[in-house]
Formats: C-alpha cells, sequence, structure tokens
C-alpha cells in the first residue's frame, strides 16, 4: 500500500481498514458497520464532543499521525473523566484532503485505537469525508453506574483546590516547537499528546469531589468556569506547585517564567477539583482554597494578570 | 449585533448565544455548560456521526445557514430512524472561519434547534472552534426502548422492498443550483434540509421490517450494502415508482433521465426497507423484491450501469 492515498482507496476501502479486526466491548451489540452503533448503558448516559482542526490545534508536521490519533481521543475521554464517570465508547468524525496517504490514516487508527484501550473506551462508529485540511471531531460516551456526576456549580467556600495530571507540559512543548527545537523531548511529546489521568475523574467523585473540570483552556480560565458556576473564589496559592525539571528548562531558554505555562498553559487535560478539607485523595495535589470573595480566581490572593487562557477566537 | 463576526464575539460569547433559552427533555439531567451531557436511556442507546464540509457537502451560497442547520442534524438523525430506533438528542462540533458573521451563527443555531423540534432530539452540547472552511458534525444518540434494532444484515429471499420518503429531490436541486437556476423551488429546498420521515423507522420496525437502511448515497449503493449484509440479490422494478412532477421538469430541462436522479441521487435520507410479504406499512411504496440470486442490486432484472451513488473520495 505505499504511496497509496485516500483518494486512490476510496472511503469505504478506507473505512474497512480502520474497522478491520476491532474488538467489541461486551455492552456493545452493534459495533461499526451498519447505520448506527447499540449498546447497553450502566447508569445515565454522559457525552461530550471535542473537534481537532489542522492549522489551529495542530500541525502535521509537529504531531505525527499516531500521536494525534491519541491526542484526539484524549481530549474528548478527559471530559467524561470531569464529569467522575466511567468510558464506555466514542464515535470518531474525519475529514481529510483526498492526497493524504493511506499510512497516515493507518497511523491515526493505531494511534484511536491505543488510547482507547488505554481510557476503556471502545470505538463505536464514525464518519469519512473530504476536506481541505485534517478535522477530527470525537464524540465521547460514558455512564455513571448510577453515580451523581461532579458538576462544575458544586465547589463551597473552605472546599480545597487540587488537581491530578499535568499543567503547562503541552504549553511548554508548543513554546518549543514553536522555536524550531525537538527537546525537551518530554514536553514535544506531551504537547502531541496528553497523558489523561484515567480513573482520576471517579477517584475524585467516590473521595467527595464537590466540582471539577479538566484544563483544556488553562487553570486559572477553567477554574473561572468552577468559580463562576459555583459563584466562588478560588485562591491559587503558586508556592504549593513543584515545577518539574522540563518545564524549568524550557522556561530557562525561553526567557518565560515556569508558572505562566502552569497557569494558563491548556491542552494537558489535568483534572481539577474542589474537595472538603481533609478528603483530597492522595495522587491529587493542593493548589489552593475556596472562599467567599467575589466570583473568580485569584493567584496568590491578587488578579491574574492576563488572559488565563485560550478562547478559539481570541488570539 | 449586525456586523458582528465570530472573531470578535469569541467563542464562549456565540455558544452562550446558541444554548440560551435552551429546553431541556425530561430524560436530561445536564444539558450544555459542563464538561458533559448526562442524560437517561430508554433500553439499549444508538448512536452515529456525520460530517458536513463546506465546498464539499455544501456552498455557503446555495444553503443558507438555517437550512444547514437543519441539514446537518437531519442526515444524522436519519441513521437513528434506519435502526427503527427513537431519537433522543444530539450534539454539535462546529468549526467556523473567524469572520463569519454572527447573525449567520444565529441562523445555523435556529435551523439546528428547528429540526431537533421535528425529530423529538434534544441539543445535548457541543463544540465551537475556528477552521478555513465550515465543518458541522452531528452525532446522534437513540434509544431502542427494548426493541431489537432493524440491521442491515436481515433481508430474507421472499420480502419485499420499500421506500419511504423522497427519493431523487435533492440530486434534482443540486442538478438545478449547478446550472444557476433557483427553481423547481421544491428541488432546491429539498437540497438544502432533506425532509427525513421521522418516526417511520419505528413505523417499519413495528411492522416486521427484516433491514432497513437511510438512502444517504443514492438507492442502489445504500441498498448494495443491504444486499452484501444479507448475502441476497435485491431487484428494482423501475415500473414501481412515481415520477414527482419537478423531478420530470428538471430532467426535461437538463436532458437527465429523472430515474437516473431516483436511482442514484443520494442525500434526501428516505428510508429503505425490506419487509416480509404482506407486512408492509401503508405510507411505504414497494419497489422491488429480495431473491436468491447473487449478492448485489438488480434494476429491472440486470446490474445497473453507473456508479450507482456517492463516495466522498470518488467523484
Amino acid at each position: 500500500m505505499d504511496g497509496e492515498t485516500v483518494g486512490k482507496l476510496g472511503e469505504f476501502g478506507v473505512i474497512g481498514r480502520i474497522t478491520k479486526g476491532l474488538p467489541l466491548a461486551p455492552a456493545v451489540s452493534v459495533g461499526p458497520g451498519d447505520d448506527a452503533a447499540v449498546f447497553l448503558v450502566n447508569g445515565s448516559s454522559v457525552t461530550s464532543v471535542d473537534m481537532l482542526v489542522e492549522g489551529v490545534h495542530f500541525r502535521r508536521d509537529w504531531v505525527p499521525a499516531e500521536a494525534l490519533g491519541r491526542r484526539a481521543v484524549a481530549v474528548a475521554a478527559a471530559d467524561i473523566e470531569a464529569m467522575g464517570a466511567y468510558q464506555l465508547g466514542l464515535l470518531v468524525g474525519l475529514s481529510v484532503p483526498e492526497d493524504i496517504p493511506v499510512s497516515w490514516i493507518d497511523d491515526l487508527a493505531k494511534g484511536i485505537r491505543a488510547e482507547c484501550d488505554a481510557s476503556g473506551a471502545a470505538l463505536l462508529g464514525g464518519d469519512l469525508t473530504r476536506s481541505k485540511d485534517v478535522v477530527i471531531s470525537v464524540t465521547v460516551l460514558g455512564e455513571t453506574r448510577g453515580a451523581q456526576p461532579v458538576l462544575r456549580s458544586g465547589a463551597r467556600v473552605g472546599d480545597v483546590v487540587a488537581f491530578r495530571g499535568r499543567l503547562g507540559w503541552s504549553a511548554g512543548g508548543l513554546a518549543v516547537l514553536s522555536r524550531g527545537f525537538r527537546s525537551p523531548r518530554a514536553l514535544v511529546e506531551a504537547y502531541q499528546s496528553p497523558q489523561v489521568p484515567y480513573g482520576a475523574g471517579a477517584e475524585a467523585r467516590l473521595a467527595g469531589a464537590t466540582s471539577m473540570i479538566d484544563v483544556s483552556d488553562g487553570l486559572v480560565a477553567d477554574l473561572g468556569h468552577i468559580a463562576s458556576e459555583s459563584e466562588v473564589c478560588i485562591d491559587i496559592d503558586t508556592g504549593r506547585f513543584d515545577i518539574p525539571d522540563p518545564l524549568h528548562a524550557v522556561a530557562a531558554a525561553t526567557g518565560a517564567d515556569p508558572m505562566h505555562f502552569i497557569l494558563t498553559g491548556g491542552e494537558d487535560h489535568a483534572l481539577v477539583a474542589t474537595f472538603p478539607l481533609g478528603s483530597v485523595p492522595p495522587e491529587w495535589q493542593v493548589i489552593g482554597v475556596v472562599t467567599d470573595g467575589e466570583a473568580g480566581v485569584l493567584v496568590d490572593g491578587a488578579p491574574h494578570s492576563g488572559a488565563g487562557g485560550w478562547d478559539h477566537f481570541r488570539r
């Protein structure tokens, strides 16, 4: 198949390559190949969609296809975690230029399957079409198994704020690539596909988390959603953060403050949650408190200067 | 808001406009605005995704935003019908150029909501991002309410083939627009947004349909999926079709055979199903039989000449 393009192989040929030999989870009675997939849900159903657009979320020369497949699944699956729910399955809408090599699609599918395995979700179906730039739309489906989901609106004054996962790594990786470098390798790989702490959402819920969100736009921006939905003030203490070595390295090389990456860098999809005092699970790092001040986010007691996060239409 | 663009209003401003005042169905406990939506499913869950790409599936000057919103929902919702299932909800992934007017988004959202109302689905959530061309990805969710879904693989020798909905109208409308005309108006509107026969999927299942599909790529092409999955031969009798007046008109004007539109035109999302003899519901039109010939589709007993339908990577 060397040099074969999607345009030559055709829509149905490519879909066949992606779905061939796909294992079906016990809950799935109809997998890809019919008009729709059919599966059982334990408790309430939980769902969210995320789109990745070439030239906006990634460049093909900066993110290999397999890493991109992993990323597309991870960014969507993180939303199921952020509800404290369990991963069930996902659908992938994919549009690609017709001159894209079939080997690129194969690698993308390999990454999608690998991240499905990591998250515990089944690939339920998809759509494949043509476009000028690559667009990947992943819809994730989860289940509550009878538990109450953890919303953004439940933070209470006196709670502590804690996170699990990585903060600033993806932004650090992007800073590295933007300057034409390929190291620190750990940051570049974090940018290419984030490491979502699968299982940590349910872990936080079981520990009594009162609110939760995944950090997609940036820590300050995403805590801002919790603050406004919960009508509380969240005060982050920068002294609480351990700054990872690779972030020190990239900060030194770029003349930036490593805390800038941690506070405003998005796309790592760490989970950040509020817990009653004394309820924080061991692997979570406490970074602040919930107070009765004006609804919003403070950093070391003061308003954060700068945008704090990402808006797709405001650079 | 005259002249306001999405780029100026920002991602969260636009999302707020789309979701403001959105009614929530009783089954939905968490609607748009948190990390994910939460809702109850009666029976098994049924799901599918469809993408519409500007320049491939539509041109903005040929499809007004409101009709496009209706179309995006309709093409996806038709897959729930084709399983004989019930509409429940949907998610919309939308990427748009930053210079797009907010009024265009408002009209698109109006169309999405109108088609949600027509289909009985709730708008559960979405994602909004930036791209060069408009891309809309709709994931639909349905429920079986305890019934067995109708698959592509169940057609049996001796069944009759019947459809409900429209065939060839959308292709006729596209032929009209491609030649620079705007009438017959009924065809142009059918191209802009198809009229899915909501409820007909469950109707067919209750009548005993053995297999079913919605006509997205073209009648011959989509019956080909039933034929190959069911390992049967499907013989279509062209004498069975009533050719609608607007198709006569456009065929005469373009020098085409109106049966060409009916047999190969996609995107009307009629439902076509196989039924045991004597079980066809009144509003369904019988157009053929299932025989034990070689798996495939015959037209008046002979192989159909020509492609028969649409492949996104083969024009």
